[in-house]
């Protein structure tokens, strides 16, 4: 292994202790960015160019650079920096939760939070379009699909969606495209989540959707046609409702049927498969992940067969290998942003992966009977606390409408209520306030003295009996047209794991079959895969950010308010914008909030008909996906040669649409992996032209400290977090899509119906929670606050140095697309692939997959420009790692050469049979036109460091076509074995 | 692979919220033990009994079992119990120390703390006696000793000792060894700590020694010959010494000297070897190692060449493998009392694998720039906090001595030192009383302001100077005569790893090289590898247990108070004892300072000659190493042909030495796997030649719950926590050896020179803190309070269960060797392989290496009886791992016969060739008499789930031929690159 002999920062030579001297020993800029003085040097040298700045001069335009440095505080050692968010994190208060609506107190199994969401090996890897370098956690979610679907009794589930509301938000579009209803109307319980009532309302702002809050028993199916009709079971304050009639009611109506529901419940309660609804959808946050302040949690959404190919999100799928070895992957990718842009199914791009993984290793670790066996206690605890409460007579719960683990405690007035709730609060307990009621919903954790405690703080004394004493005598059986009769889970994943060593194995079994940022660079082009420092991950799983209930009172929450506001002000200050909402929990989610206040801006201007969105053809999928989502109509804007947006198309297409121009999306520096000089004309031209300029900040790490949205001119650009500020990609998710807005929007920004966040002017809520996935929050507030201003800018160098390094040395070996005016790229750059395919019937996946032969996951393939592969190396990377994947790409050319030179066939080549398994190197007959040792060593520190990918090249095709999305039954693992 | 069907509790049939419904969902026994119910009987029907009681009743004879259940309390579900030992944990009390004394704050790397320390790929492995699969830690431990060599300037060193403390009594031992001198004395400077003094005059005790404390620069070593002499340097109180005076004055009178160093201080000054001493030693601790209320933590100790064959502990050494590949190992591994027994060089058998690990991991991510830059800002810090008290005129410090990081503080009396300690204490800050003085220990966590609060504290007011303006007056050049030229970690392994991605990946590079539990069972015999439960190893990184010195005040440390009296109090209940004491920090120190009270028992009744100690044949090694160490001659009892101790020999030996016996040292049940019907009659016999019983507790998890030593009739037992009570092995350390004493050895058992912890009549200190490696103790009060007395008791029924169902598995194929009366082996059992070297050339090593490309880890070899392997499977093990070993076995069985049958050659078969690398299975040419997939996958799971070593089997000859123990020279990692 080839090591890079980095520097510290070199010895003072002075013999007084000055401030150098005295400098604290775990300063953090020089532990994330990649490269000391000595590699810069090196690198500086390798370009031509006397220093740093004098790159970043050749490579930014001076028109858009900032004048001065970051109005940020210094940046703060991690020792300290971990105290004083621990300080701050103490501020919350942790109080005992049974505010329930759809968020609940669950035990992360130490072995998983350890394991799983602790581990690098689970957090860092990137979304598995590589499926060769996936198997582990694409087994893990195709468990999490089987849970789903097994729990819900649907026939297909996803991967994940972004949180419950916006799942909703999605069943409601879905079912717009699947409806054989002409209406535009959507039906909604008033019984479900008031976030999922409002997240829904906002998404049918813009589409023309009518949606009718209602009562669900009520409404007239046939008075009122309806597209869809979503309905809560059990309900949001605990009911468990006559799903069989409404659903038949709905369906006379022609209306789609989507059901929220509960993973939990669903162990005792009859599936709503079993009621025949259309769409099964929910949040797994109570498989054991945590509360976090609202999030990330992973939603489950699962359909009917007949629907799969308008399902949104990400769908994982058994297929098998070129040897025919059962593998997996992503299934379907047509429906999505990336390929399908402005007709995907959704604008969804990341999910909440690590969390979906910790949901199915939670089912994994409990299995059916462990899952039970839960929902049997919590279940009970429930009708005991009712059963207490009606023989004390403190309150009147409804013992004839069953309920699972929600109370709902008539108290007669709301001021009785609120006196309840004050009791209640003093013994550190929060309720849900309901009118005159108040809510009670049980989980995992809630024990028999908590039941006691209740009885008290309603009581004001202790009750005469205890909670066990009423157990003996309470009926928990459901009651039997609600009651389960059919079994789940019985996959023997799901019953083999259920000791810690089992567990642990099972995790490292599959871990050990990825790649993640613990083995190598991810250099992705466009998705900025930079490192997720320990010191950023340690304050997350902090039981001061984990318990906290989203929707707990704001004075219990001062920790995350300080964190939260003072993270709102630093990317205030870093993107030049007037307010950021932390709302949107995706960038897609992101940009879809931007374009919604961009829309609301127009609307309170009078200006009704802006509903033109321009997007240069080299824009991310999300970007159409999104406007299309905002009810806005997509007219695509050419590339010149350079990769540059055409700046008279652009300008011919403004004049066109001048009168509904809404908006122009960019994405800066561009897809290109250019600094375009046009930037701010191209801002003034669309506010010339009365439109609003939205930024995709994908890729904001090219910007930080140089130049900002806001000066440039755009009015509002979300930020990536998991990008640019170092949350980590978890395989997929989770992620965070902040928006920084320009003072003329600010009073759009989001808000919620449960907490307050806004004025009146707001769009609606676009997250199921407030400040969106708040608990990895403090990844970014970390890593800002270790870099400081001068950290971050420095970073940003780095990171265009070290894309201008790899491009310049391989541009000798491959053609460099699309450089600035100085012949510089941005952060990221694009290989120029196309020729060999004429040349040696090379194509860019197999570039990809001899890559990891060396131990690279690919760049990105083919896109924004087909026939190419995208590499971004961010700032994280050192020298030697740089390098040697540079050598690698070196080699790979070589080994072209030779087929291009007729001495190696093209059908079958290093490329073509990459990447190799050690069960193809090891074949006991050897047809290779190469030897086995040019198979799997095709660089030297392959030899002491080797990446086995376990499986050949995966068989797309196969696997659409023969479509399966859940574990495969027993048989096939054994006839695995037994292969 | 082929998961394990386990049962969760079966659901209750109940309608009623009966105690079993309303029971937690996070109860532990059935997480920790590998079988549920299902698994149990099908295990029990193999063995042809009805129920589990009526194994046990088979296996443990009914004289020796428990009356009762265990009393303690029941078990307490994870999170539960997390909660209230947090509790617990927060009554300590954090206060910034100053004490030193050996112990300083420490930065761990995050890096370092989440992926080495809290990492179970680091700290569940075994140690490295199977260096196939033991590579990356094997690597990790040669950069330790790297580091302690370039640091120490000495030619050879060990990869660990376990403390401070008892490295100097090692090091009087070997000084005893090597030196040519008659003298029966040895000098140790007053000015070396106080707890390494303690320890060295208590290992002096019974040696014949006679420790003189003097003054180093004024003893008469002409007058008063001594063999060894121990400096510390700089002093306990801070004083950088003049070494090489003291250096010429020792060896002119013969005298062997040893230098107690501190590694950060010797970035800065002469390393010991520039002034000839011919031992080094200290701790590691400050190398990113928590305080921990006194560890664990490793000691470092390094030589001369020439001694190397004298040095006490492992040495881990660069060899090859049979294919020439560089390989690593440990050397010399004939010093150990594993192999030499009572002619070893130590006892030390566990040392501190996984802090060594740390600090070596520590070094390698700051890199000899770093390490300087942290030792200059520590010392600048001093110097400043001097200088300043010294213009304030609040104390008075000698500034014309050099020091590094400690000032002592003058303050004229005792009152005035006392009242600057309180005012201290009052702002949270603890000094170092020092009769008229106090002193003052800076170290990396020390800061500017902390410089400023204590010149308040002393002042009772603001300095009118800061730190930063005292510091521009400050020389902080090292006086010529001391400051170090010379260079250190000049090895690129130093000088690559400074970013965090590097570091990250570089500790996962090694980890893969591994087998730790967190891939497959490791059935060892004799050392207990069960689970280490996530939920028992989160606590001890929580700063409440991290931060504490362990010569704070008492009433800081409630917690640790708290918790240790608790487990005391659970040890004493288990083991049936009066007392217990948690002082000894490894088994071996735990059989030595029991040897210790019982020598001081008879000493006590007048019975000065008792010296015999009489040791089973079949002991563990480290028992004879132990009585050498206590000053005993070894008596050697036979064992009979049933493994069992000869009682006829045991009667005419104790008759024999009846005058002179001091103790029997067994082991129960003993080391060859069978509970001996006869043990109390052997305690009685010894009893009545006026003798005392030594248990061995390395078996102790198959007593708990069902007999106890106390019972049996042992006087004293130690407790390897590290096997019975869960604290992982950590590839070779720490561990814990508390021991239990009846109530006529209480009185003595360990004191401590610092903090009182017992009465007067105490042996003396064993280890350099209080309560030993008190950090990790929290490991075993989990498990004992997670699994309460019932799940305790139902771990060791599983524990035999396992063991029997194995060895009747294997009978079919192998011979047992071995079993109690009723046939049933304990909790371990030994398989014959001698038969296959005679009819296959066959030799436990070949099983060994196999198990390899099995994906296992070897039983130990050839222990207690050559030829044949020892296999203890523990209760956490699923039958399907059971069975996956045992056919493991039974495959290799029927390769054996192959060669029997001379259809595979004796000399190149898959167990002489094994284990196979993917290096050899991809030869290009395969030449062996077997297929390439039979070298590789030999049972189904492999093909799945595969662990592949990266070395093949390591030549050991070679390597102690050829004896390198540092990082070899940059060239040779090209060479290997190249290869």
């Amino acid at each position: 292994w080839k090591c890079q002999v980095t520097q510290t920062r070199l010895m003072s030579v002075s013999v007084k202790a000055d401030a150098d001297v005295l400098a604290p020993s775990d300063t953090f800029p020089r532990r994330h960015t990649g490269s000391g003085p000595k590699d810069m040097q090196a690198m500086l040298d390798t370009l031509g160019v006397a220093t740093l700045d004098d790159l970043i001069s050749e490579t930014v335009p001076a028109s858009i650079r900032m004048a001065g440095p970051l109005k940020l505080a210094p940046g703060v050692p991690e020792h300290q920096l971990l105290k004083e968010l621990r300080a701050m994190a103490s501020e919350n208060k942790i109080f005992r939760s049974y505010i329930g609506m759809g968020y609940y107190n669950t035990i992360t199994p130490p072995v998983i939070l350890r394991n799983v969401i602790e581990s690098p090996a689970w957090y860092t890897p990137y979304t598995p379009y590589q499926p060769e370098v996936s198997q582990g956690r694409l087994e893990s979610l195709l468990n999490y699909q089987t849970m789903v679907c097994d729990m819900t009794g649907m026939q297909i589930a996803n991967g994940s969606l972004l949180d419950e509301a916006t799942a909703g938000a999605e069943a409601m579009t879905m079912s717009h495209n699947v409806s054989s209803s002409k209406s535009n109307k959507f039906f909604i319980s008033k019984d479900a989540h008031p976030q999922t009532i409002a997240v829904v309302q906002s998404r049918a702002l813009l589409q023309n959707v009518e949606v009718i809050v209602g009562d669900h028993d009520t409404f007239d199916f046939q008075a009122t046609p309806v597209f869809g009709a979503l309905v809560q079971y059990p309900t949001s304050d605990g009911r468990v409702i006559d799903l069989e009639t409404f659903v038949k009611r709905a369906h006379a109506g022609e209306a789609i049927v989507s059901c929220a529901t509960d993973l939990l419940a669903l162990t005792l309660l009859k599936p709503p498969a079993d009621f025949d609804v259309d769409i099964a959808f929910g949040s797994a946050q109570r498989f054991g992940v945590p509360l976090g302040y609202g999030g990330p949690h992973a939603a489950f959404f699962a359909t009917r067969d007949e629907y799969k190919r308008q399902m949104p999100g990400r769908i994982i799928g058994v297929s098998r290998d070129v040897t025919g070895k059962r593998a997996l992957r992503m299934a379907m990718q047509t429906r999505e942003q990336h390929i399908r842009r402005d007709k995907a199914t959704s604008n969804i791009c990341t999910s909440q992966a690590l969390l979906a993984n910790t949901a199915a290793f939670y089912a994994v670790y409990h299995g059916p009977e462990g899952l039970k066996q839960i929902a049997t206690r919590v279940h009970s605890l429930a009708k005991i606390l009712a059963t207490g409460i009606n023989n004390l007579g403190v309150g009147k719960v409804d013992m004839q409408t069953p309920f699972f683990d929600t109370v709902k405690v008539e108290l007669g007035s709301s001021e009785k209520a609120a006196a309840v709730i004050k009791a209640t609060e003093a013994k550190g307990i929060n309720l849900r306030p309901l009118g005159s009621a108040v809510g009670i919903s049980f989980d995992e954790t809630t024990t028999t003295s908590d039941v006691e405690d209740l009885w008290e703080a309603f009581a004001g004394k202790k009750a005469p009996f205890t909670a066990e004493e009423v157990g003996k005598s309470v009926d928990i059986s459901i009651p039997s047209k609600f009651a389960r009769t059919s079994q789940y889970l019985t996959h023997s994943t799901f019953n083999s794991c259920h000791t810690e060593h089992e567990m642990l194995r099972y995790i490292y079994r599959l871990q050990s079959k990825d790649i993640s940022l613990a083995f190598s660079m991810i250099p992705l082009g466009s998705c900025t895969m930079k490192l997720n420092a320990t010191a950023e991950m340690i304050p997350i799983t902090w039981p001061e950010f984990n318990s906290v209930h989203p929707f707990a009172p704001v004075w219990q929450a001062q920790g995350y308010a300080k964190m939260i506001n003072s993270l709102r002000l630093d990317l205030a200050e870093i993107t030049g914008f007037y307010d950021v909402s932390l709302q949107p929990n995706s960038g897609a989610a992101g940009e879809y909030a931007g374009l919604l206040c961009i829309d609301a801006y127009h609307k309170s201007r009078g200006d009704k008909n802006r509903t033109v969105c321009l997007i240069p053809t080299s824009a991310h999928g999300t970007n159409p996906a999104s406007a299309v989502m905002a009810g806005m109509k997509v007219v695509t804007i050419k590339c010149d040669n350079n990769g540059n947006i055409d700046v008279v198309d652009l300008k011919a297409k403004a004049e066109q649409y001048k009168n509904d121009l809404s908006a122009l999306m960019i994405t800066y520096p561009s897809t290109h992996g250019v600094f375009e000089e046009t930037v701010k004309d191209i801002c003034s031209l669309i506010h010339s032209y009365g439109g609003q300029v939205y930024m995709d900040g994908a890729n904001m790490n090219a910007q930080v400290g140089l130049c900002r949205p806001g000066d440039i001119g755009a009015d509002v650009c979300h930020l990536n977090l998991h990008k640019t500020f170092c949350i980590p990609h978890g395989g997929g998710g989770p992620g965070m899509g902040p928006i920084g807005v320009a003072k003329h929007l600010a009073p759009f920004l989001p808000s919620h119906p449960v907490i307050p966040c806004s004025g009146p002017e707001a769009v609606g809520a676009v997250s199921a929670a407030p400040w969106g996935s708040a608990s990895i929050l403090p990844i970014s507030w970390m890593y800002i606050h270790l870099m400081g201003g001068a950290g971050l800018t420095e970073a940003t160098k780095f990171a265009i140095l070290n894309a201008n390094y790899m491009a310049v040395r391989l541009s000798k070996h491959y053609k460099v697309l699309y450089t600035g005016s100085k012949g510089r790229v941005a952060h990221e750059f694009i290989l120029d692939l196309r020729p060999f395919k004429a040349s040696a019937g090379v194509e860019p996946v197999d570039v990809a997959k001899r890559l990891v032969d060396f131990g690279f996951h690919a760049p990105t393939m083919s896109w924004p420009v087909p026939g190419t592969i995208m590499v971004e190396p961010t700032e994280s990377e050192s020298k030697a790692e740089l390098d040697r994947f540079v050598d690698a790409l070196i080699t790979i050319r070589e080994e072209i050469a030779l087929i291009e030179r007729g001495l190696v066939p093209r059908d079958s080549n290093t490329l073509k049979n990459a990447p190799h398994t050690t069960d193809v190197v090891m074949a006991e007959k050897w047809t290779m036109p190469y030897s086995r040792a040019q198979a799997a060593y095709p660089a030297p520190w392959t030899v002491s460091s080797k990446f086995w990918p376990t499986v050949s090249r995966v068989d797309d095709v196969y696997g659409d076509r023969h479509l399966v999305c859940t574990c495969p039954p027993m048989e096939s693992y054994e006839e695995a074995i037994a292969a």
